[in-house]
């Protein structure tokens, strides 16, 4: 993956970085790559490349012929992107294919992408809902995510006690981590005062608890037991699980009722393996406290634990389960069709033991969550993805 | 599918159509729907919805909670959605899956849906493009896909010596086809002399030698053996071959070379059929030369002997190998991103005896042919699929 950050470069550039790097990784020809999986979500509308994204994206490095996927799935488009690549490999199709997140969400006019974020929404319904939870028809206009987020928020605490204290932590926490990738936009020892005093973008939520407008692209090259034979290098990690699914409407109560928590026990039972096996986990940390909802939904802690899991440290580095080593997407970034392989990203390295100064000691088994969109009460696509070092 | 025209009703009342009729026609409830893949170009540009389209459009016919995949190919994406959803089914993924393709062109503001089309090319190499071809800026503000078009058909009468009247017989035999079905947008028996003194779009083409704006959506539910043995109808016809393929540099007199000729030959590879077995074909008449182009990419004739064919009125209904017996895209409509699927459809009513007035009679083959995008002088996206009675 690229570093993701803001930056003067075009999606080309980006994909050409990422790609060349899956490729060099995996010791793959472009010739050896049978099919590409694209995941994008807003360049239609922030570079006016609507149609045929991948091909134009891909056509620069010599991968042409081949079948290309354009994929979307709001902010799950590359979890997405890498689940239908996993699809094909699993299930005999193909035995070698590239898949590819990226986005590219500054612009010279900075309305731009938060106007491009706030389509991940039914566009018929979207004032309705602006009034209903009394976003300004203004926020409607840019991106009305945050006023999501934050009702979404104001509901949690409500039923689980959490304070905003608590979400300052996971902010600190994963700025911690951010600091010690090379890869991440921003990064640093934060206080939780730090993180309270900072500009309100809608309460709770202050910006340091919102993840931050990025730019950049990830890839990854996967290969079936045939396709690694051709291969010059097989290098792991394995993909134990890829589940995807839809959001649906549910008691916003239940963590195991909606998208994420069905993903999650998707993805456990065709991995056979439980939370408890997990040594560390990238979840969709697209603001602060939707970390600590994760951890319920993903059942790293039981419902109404989250705030007490982010209190006990054991998912800080050196914690019984790391979470968001990278940074997560509050730190390291999130150009939101890359997201999803940024995290695979991280996962594979902490497998591998190449995570350097953010290496969780003897890393087996690692999950990424990647959700992407607001539909009804719920996120309109869910992945989740467990990965095991062999 | 839905019929074809310039509609009042929005992209969910359209697909919302399509969607209930496949799902009927099988016999399938949504709750058997264990995936959907859903293609559409560029609603981003048109109605707004740039992200999560297929979670938008299934959500009200309580189609939620199973993976949806939204997937774009410019003019091919609805072939590429059914493409992967075969592909789920073919290899073990899924065993009952729904493919949608859906298109809303019209606009209040008619240069919108112009200006959308235009983007199925690398929007950065765009204006150098127009330069090239003498293209006015203003026509690559629009579209200028028409340009592309005349560009490629000059290139086809240099090597191939068709003739205007030519082309004007294509129009004239998709036409009178369209006029026999009722899903068509147009239809009528026109003389050559009309197609010929109708408006210059880009010499040669006349407006009747162009496929119009359309909206309109198309649907079908794909089953595995296992699947089908959960629903209470088992109707054919059966998939012998889906592919898909991207475009690829090459030399553009050979019609073997490009990405339609590499699709078709997989195609039959994989159906283990040949051009010599088909009893009827869609083929993507974006404009009327381009049928006589297909003619020879799909091996249907000779190199060069596309002219020949329409001129021996073998592809007219009647004749040996009807082609466009929907009208095609010239009088059926062409919304682009359903048009994939849309042709699917005809090929099933006419594999099942039901094309009513437009029937080839004891058809037992067909194939189909959905192009889309163009880079380096190839379309980007290419889909071909073979069929089967039985």
């Amino acid at each position: 993956m690229t570093r993701f950050e803001k930056s003067s470069r075009t999606l080309k550039e980006l994909v050409s970085e990422a790609v060349m790097q899956a490729l060099a990784d995996s010791s793959a020809a472009p010739r050896d790559v049978e099919a590409a999986y694209v995941g994008n979500a807003v360049a239609g509308l922030v570079t006016g490349q609507e149609m045929i994204r991948g091909q134009v994206l891909l056509r620069p490095l010599g991968i042409e012929a081949i079948p290309v996927f354009n994929v979307e799935n709001a902010c799950a488009s590359a979890g997405t992107a890498f689940h239908l690549g996993w699809q094909a490999v699993a299930y005999g199709a193909q035995d070698v294919v590239l898949c590819v997140g990226a986005e590219k969400l500054t612009h010279e006019d900075k309305s731009v992408g938060l106007s491009a974020i706030g389509t991940a929404v039914d566009m018929e319904a979207r004032a309705g809902m602006a009034a209903t939870m009394g976003a300004s028809p203004d926020s409607a206009k840019r991106s009305f995510f945050m006023d999501i987020y934050a009702d979404m928020t104001k509901d949690y605490m409500h039923r689980s006690g959490a304070t905003t204290t608590q979400f300052a932590e996971v902010a600190v926490k994963n700025q911690h981590n951010g600091a010690l990738n090379p890869r991440a936009q921003y990064g640093g020892d934060l206080t939780v005062d730090d993180v309270l005093s900072a500009r309100e973008v809608v309460w709770p939520l202050t910006l340091l608890m919102c993840s931050p407008v990025s730019d950049g692209a990830a890839a990854a090259v996967l290969a079936s037991a045939r396709g690694l034979r051709g291969l010059d290098a097989s290098r792991g990690p394995r993909v134990r699980a890829s589940v995807v699914v839809s959001g649906n409407r549910h008691d916003g109560d239940d963590p195991s009722a909606g998208s994420a928590g069905r993903a999650a026990a998707l993805a456990y039972e065709a991995a056979g393996l439980g939370p408890e096996d997990l040594d560390c986990a990238e979840v969709h940390d697209a603001t602060a406290p939707a970390e600590l909802i994760a951890y319920e939904q993903l059942r790293l802690a039981a419902p109404g634990a989250g705030p007490e899991l982010i209190e006990s440290g054991r998912t800080k580095l050196g914690g019984r389960l790391p979470v968001n080593t990278s940074g997560g997407l509050l730190s390291k970034g999130h150009p939101i069709g890359a997201t999803g392989i940024a995290q695979l990203c991280e996962a594979t390295w902490q497998l591998r033991g190449e995570a350097g100064a953010r290496q969780v000691e003897g890393a087996r088994v690692a999950l990424t969550h990647n959700g992407g969109g607001w539909l009804d009460g719920d996120s309109a696509a869910m992945s989740v993805h467990i990965l095991s070092r062999d």
